[in-house]
């Protein structure tokens, strides 16, 4: 399997789901070959695949799998597929939205597997669309960018990495700035890999750099893509974004959220109400492998944060782009 | 060689400097033996002692060092020790500071010693004189410092982590969050690390964390060390800190930076006339010895960053607490 034209992270081929191994990039373009939905439940939870939009489509895939297997004659029952699969990761909607949108299909494997297409399919005509509407917002010069809102995160293409290539294809001159990401370094491994792949300018930085950079005037605005999006607008992403919102207000930039429709959860009023995933501690005191924080230490690690709508200038979705007073906004797109 | 009571990272004994080993530290406590002075400008450059009053230290007795190779009829001029020493890093003022000391002291081996000497032992008491006044200022509950700015940065006892540490002594019950610090993680080997040496309360997160953990109300104030504070009262510390010191303005937490007087530079009249270093790609590409970033990224290292005196809420140092106007409040403890 290969990287195609959308940079897809997933593809259905064969009788199994192929997901390029995240965790390996760029040192390695691995691919597993998962025929088992447990396979595809595991890979999600260990960020083999991550990233909003990916976990959506992934879970998809995984529900058609789970359906072969019934079909096979093992001795599973559906109801367990969708709970053990919704049980994966807390924060990100899309996999609660994929799996409705997958119970709501018609049942039985074929039918179940042309739905996972679909969403995959519409995935990757939505972040086009919303790249295309959210290249103009861009202002030229430095941009920000946080974690892997790419073409890795989604079915292809990427979200806030949409906007940015969507940009590039009409020529214009950015020169992206990738946090790396910390603890699981996103930007410097996956977000500097296909930016490079994609021949677009792009400098690799610390998450504590980027309020000097836009101090100096390097940085003109950033855009990222969202785990969950509230019906006020607040906006749930990878850890660091808050603080990175704060920075750019406080600076006087653009900060643009990009995402796709389905990451919007109209149900959920606010951010307080969506759960914050904690991982594991050795994300925080591992680095290459390596333990590099004293034995004994405390740890935190919540994986996302919630940056409040009073720090998002525009929401850009395959609807429309959203702005102030989001509540009204974004339910005139629903 | 084992650390003191004050956990200070050089002592001077028998004919050699001893420096702990802060590039080994938390895995490994190494004490490196240095006679020459070429040694201990090499240990600055490569962050074997780090921090900017403990280069200073540092610095002073590599003059005394180089008065000793002279005297043992070295062919080296006196001149060239102090130029060698003025270019090894150029941020922190403390190491100008102190070789602009050493060259007002009597000169030859035995007078330069004993001024090194005293320069270290100022050091420790202005940490514990700024660490009592600073003490009474700080809330109860979470406490978040950057860097390290504890007894390793100094002579000994500590700038910030010396505030900590004597609010600790009065029974005050302080929950310290350290942010880990990339790239070189000065929070996560050696803050971790001297806290829970101390049997001070302390949790280790991302620097990406620190915001999050502001808005759910963790953290209720913060504490830095500073490498140059301008005449105006702005300050340059670690890259990172300016980004937590927004963050705490947008929280409405007090910003406290504690450091002593060798640290204030009058003669830089604000902080844009402070030069930044930029350190090597590594740093930020590779992730406990091994390389994580794409082969081809372009990389930014600024180690430093200015955070302006708006942000400032007070400046500990051993002469007294600075508050707005900085201007009148530094000149007045000159």
């Amino acid at each position: 399997m290969k990287l195609d034209e959308n940079l897809s992270p997933l593809q259905f081929a064969g009788d199994a789901l192929w997901l390029l191994d995240q965790r390996a990039l760029p040192a390695e373009e691995r691919w597993l070959r998962l025929e088992r939905y447990e396979e595809v439940a595991a890979a999600i939870r260990d960020l083999t695949v991550r990233g909003a939009p990916a976990i959506g489509c992934a879970a998809a895939y995984a529900i058609a799998l789970g359906a072969r297997q019934l079909a096979r004659g093992e001795a599973i029952a559906m109801t367990s597929v969708y709970s053990e699969l919704a049980a994966t990761r807390p924060t990100a909607v899309n996999l609660f939205w994929a799996l409705e949108r997958m119970r709501g299909a018609v049942q039985g494997p074929d039918a179940l597997l042309a739905e996972a297409r679909a969403i995959q399919a519409e995935d990757i005509r939505a972040c086009r669309a919303l790249g295309a509407l959210g290249a103009p917002l861009l202002p030229d010069g430095g941009i920000l960018t946080h974690c892997n809102a790419g073409a890795l995160a989604t079915g292809g293409y990427g979200t806030a990495l949409g906007v940015i290539r969507a940009a590039h294809g009409r020529g214009r001159k950015l020169h992206v700035f990738a946090d790396e990401t910390r603890p699981v370094l996103q930007g410097a491994r996956l977000t500097a890999f296909e930016l490079l792949r994609s021949g677009i300018d792009v400098t690799l930085i610390c998450d504590g750099m980027a309020a000097h950079l836009m101090a100096r005037g390097e940085i003109r605005s950033v855009i990222v893509g969202a785990d969950r999006i509230a019906a006020n607008g607040d906006v749930a992403n990878k850890i660091g974004t808050y603080g990175v919102a704060i920075a750019a207000a406080a600076h006087g930039l653009p900060f643009f959220v990009a995402a796709p429709w389905s990451t919007v959860d109209l149900a959920t009023p606010d951010g307080t109400a969506i759960p914050i995933e904690e991982r594991s501690a050795d994300e925080v005191t591992d680095h290459g492998g390596r333990r590099l924080a004293p034995v004994g230490v405390k740890v935190r690690n919540p994986a996302f944060d919630v940056t409040p709508n009073r720090y998002v200038s525009a929401i850009v979705t395959e609807r429309g782009i959203a702005r102030a007073s989001f509540d009204a906004s974004l339910r005139a797109m629903a």
